[in-house]
């Protein structure tokens, strides 16, 4: 349940209080060198209270290497990481112990196993994607190793309403993020990624297409609610004539002369830009006022402490890049040895 | 890469103009009377055929069930079945032996395993999802033994640009696929999904959240562009107050004012409806003339003929709700012993 | 519960009276050319009545491929298959419906699943083992074009207490089948498998070893009681400095100078003579009349008819192949991509 | 690779000198009161150094708890766990960087990987097995809570030649050691186990079969060699008359007269005692000269220092427990829910 991948496997642990959170990636390739400044530069990216949009929480986050590596290289043995939680003020949430938070894990955490760790929203809370930054600097590394022209990027596409284009949206964006913050209020946005140098024939039919292993991973995500490729939702209003994309001959390759279909066809890579985005719901905490019951079915008003991002957008790119790069190496490590 | 679920799986095989089709579902529970006619009924609505709207190839489409079934009930062991393909007309594919199709699996399939039954699409045909439907169709029988008031209903909101939403939308859509069918070509559309009287408590945390299960179940469809729960992308837009469901008690129960989560909170359901919708993309055969290239890298102009249907969602929507239901079970199967 | 393996699947259905058995064998290399005298040939080796030997029934096992080769190759997609069973006479076993035979399945699959088919030991039959033949042949055809110096053999190595070593020995196994089928009793045996050829560097570490993925095999097997590889049990009363395997340079290669280690050393073939060897207990029918209980609950005495072989080795032996095949090309698919 | 089980899974990791060692365990349920008394019991039980018969490493052993538990209860969230290695004296082991040593994995390590951590054995340490006995003391006190009268418990019923049952055997195997210690040389044995109060019913058919799962954990044990269940090898010189447990019933209940299944019919527990019986080769290090090769292929001889055991059964018996305590909670959890 807390495992994602067939050949390369990362199971994530922690809890947003607990001693520390962390994971075990098993199937690098081995002899891979492992670029640590590349898993430090995701984790900054990352990091809550790294600016004045996120969350005041300051994480030091230092990441501890705990096997599989040796003398600076992979050996193919599982890489075991931790990440000490070092600024966990349990104490901020003494106050949610015995409430539901709405649109939180709270309710349903409890329904399913009659207990529930509520510090800081325990195994729920969005700390415990920190080891998936870890594992997918990783997994880039021995892609970039294995396809030297691969990259991975994400960005914001869309804050709340905002369409995010340029230097005048950006200021748009700080205007709602101060409002926000001001109101106590959050809001939702669009993650777009974008996967370049991918060769063609990576993926596989039926139930494992590529795009059902992206959008597993991505619905795994804390608030995360959508997951599109290619042209995702607009495709259901184009015409075939519109929407296909035609083969052309360029350089002796075969390349496509668009690329609705984002990269992927019948569950496998043809070589273009592979494309998809995200979309995220508001951070479920706000500061407002908010209708809900207690642990023991009494109806209360919630008004929340504590830190918290105002747009959950902010922090979840790498998230969204790492976890694309777990998908690739494990689909491509799956496909067929010739 | 063929097979789907945890405790329950269904491996499905196959290629649309070989001798037969079928599935093997292990995992459903033991003594379940196995209700026939809910898989005739499943594989009527997914037929083509059926009326004008979609393409005339004939399929009898008999099920025979070979294992797992003893004196109508379930055993315990894996329940296979096969589907004559009685109808396979190769000869009309004869053409495209050479040529890869726009926007369909004939290129990316051969770049993956460098040969590939050419025939009617070989393993990447839509016809492959007749089994999901007889499989589906058993999940949804040990759903209701196991959760009498369950249902599990998926419908059509929009073809094309048209929103389904009554006897006005279908006069629309009855003239645009009319349109569609003169002019050889195709378009999209988009599927909602409801899920009601889901106790509360079925899901994970993590990796194997209810949605990442259902994203990946419904992107392994032929032609789903985009997955989205809840108030999937519109959320993005959203401001935290007004997203987040309050709870409320009623009834002695707890149950929120709003349902934008979809029914899924954390990954695990909260007794709400759990609400879906899938995008599809135009179906990709067309008969307009189309630009592609030969399988020995020549360019060539395509010019298609042969059954198909202007619009794909218009038999998927058992597909969606049988996917739903396999999902449903796996995880209520996976979920912890009391 | 039905399927084995990780990247090479095998997913087996069907009872011994049902409609059919078959299986599905998911992850064999694409552009295989598909050796059916070979599947044929397996066949032969497994099945009953072949020989005064064995018991009378007399099945054709016609074996028909549904799916997954096109023109004579593999195409990478799922290859599924299907044995009529044509000789079912389950009214001979109508007087075991409700009575549990000693050392056999019927008790326990009672207790399991609360449902069982009786007819000829349903599920839990040694017919179910058949389809295990079909897939080995296809697997071993897969590892001849991938390995071609490979060869997995398995020979009778014991029958009761005669251990197999020449012609003196057959004759005393003649001695001992002709007086068992007379007595009404059976016996057991032991199968002894050598892989040859095999590369050094396949297996894995850890718990997916070589070693346990063969012994998850073997154990599989119906009536199968013991896995032991290299000096097995042997090796418990031995010396280091007797069992340890030297290492000399020969050739160039690095060989070693005895074998006790069974060609696997920490989970890794290390080039030499993979060696294991499978116990299997007598045939639990037997003619003699036996104290058992009813379903109900009554102590009764069963004497039993039918047919019965009266050593289960005598047909276990490609099927241990069949399985040995299964595991080795599964294991070097998992292996790590240079 | 590193992972075992299905709905119960344990992920380990860590090399002999690396920072440390530890597991994952996923899948315990939900609020079970955690015994670290029986962690650090079977933990002491496997610590080498603890008696003059076994290498005089000292390691304390300290096993940190990271996750998963919350006010002594498990949460069902995975439980994280590392030991660190604190006596790790590399230098021991700088001469053998080149060398393979005799029937240890490093040559076939070497092979699988094109590289290794050769301080200490590295990942294929038997240090790698205190993880599991800290996995299987939870799983031991889950099942405890779930079946209150269930007992595992292996003993040493086999030292090199020496069969142990009771004071006399004792003295003999004090002897035997203190020669090999001596002699530089080790010898192997045999570990039975029992498991006790198992109700009937547990277990799977055909590929998941109670005997394979159990078989498949025993040979992951490092100097593993063989594996029987109920008369194992023995049953294969015996009668299908002498075999065959009738059943009677007493006190209402089903039971066998004889154990000859070694409690478990069909993949299935019977509701008699489980027992089976595990061969360890004799430790792989020895002190007296060898003759072996180097990393670059010449033939060198061998003279080994530092740590060993001259006995590997000694430590392995709660490794055995746990393993089986783990294979039990897992097959458990995956019977059908009724």
């Amino acid at each position: 349940m807390n495992t994602i991948g067939r050949l390369l496997t990362l199971t994530t642990f922690g809890e947003s209080h607990g001693p520390a959170i962390g994971g075990v990636l098993d199937g690098i390739p081995a002899g891979i060198s492992i670029d640590t400044s590349l898993v430090e530069k995701q984790m900054e990216r990352r990091r809550p209270g790294q600016n004045r949009l996120v969350s005041a929480r300051r994480e030091p986050d230092q990441v501890e290497f705990l096997s599989g590596i040796f003398e600076g290289r992979s050996t193919g043995a599982p890489i075991a990481f931790i990440i000490r939680n070092t600024d966990a003020r349990s104490q901020d949430y003494e106050q949610l112990k015995d409430v539901f938070r709405p649109s939180h894990a709270d309710y349903t955490w409890q329904e399913r196993y009659g207990i529930r760790d509520w510090r800081g929203g325990g195994r729920a809370s969005a700390r415990v994607t920190a080891p998936i930054c870890v594992a997918g600097a990783l997994a880039m590394t021995a892609l970039k190793s294995i396809m030297p022209q691969l990259s991975i990027e994400a960005a914001i596409s869309q804050v709340g309403p905002i369409t995010v284009n340029g230097t005048e949206s950006d200021a748009k964006v700080e205007a709602l993020l101060d409002r926000l913050r001001k109101e106590a209020d959050s809001t939702g946005g669009v993650i777009t990624c974008t996967i370049d140098g991918l060769p063609a024939g990576i993926g596989n039919p039926v139930f494992d297409k590529l795009q059902a292993g992206l959008a597993a991973a991505m619905m795994g995500i804390n608030a995360a609610k959508g997951f599109e490729y290619g042209d995702g939702f607009q495709a259901a209003s184009q015409l075939g004539s519109q929407h296909n994309d035609a083969f052309l001959m360029k350089d002796g390759k075969v390349v496509t002369a668009t690329n609705h279909s984002g990269g992927i066809q019948g569950g496998i890579s043809n070589g273009q830009p592979v494309t998809f985005r995200v979309a995220f719901k508001p951070t479920p905490t706000i500061g407002k006022p908010q209708q809900t019951v207690t642990s023991d079915g009494k109806e209360t008003v919630l008004e929340a402490e504590g830190r918290h991002d105002p747009c959950v957008v902010l922090r979840a790119v790498p998230i969204v890049e790492s976890l694309a790069a777990l998908v690739i190496l494990d689909q491509w490590l799956c496909g067929s040895r010739k």
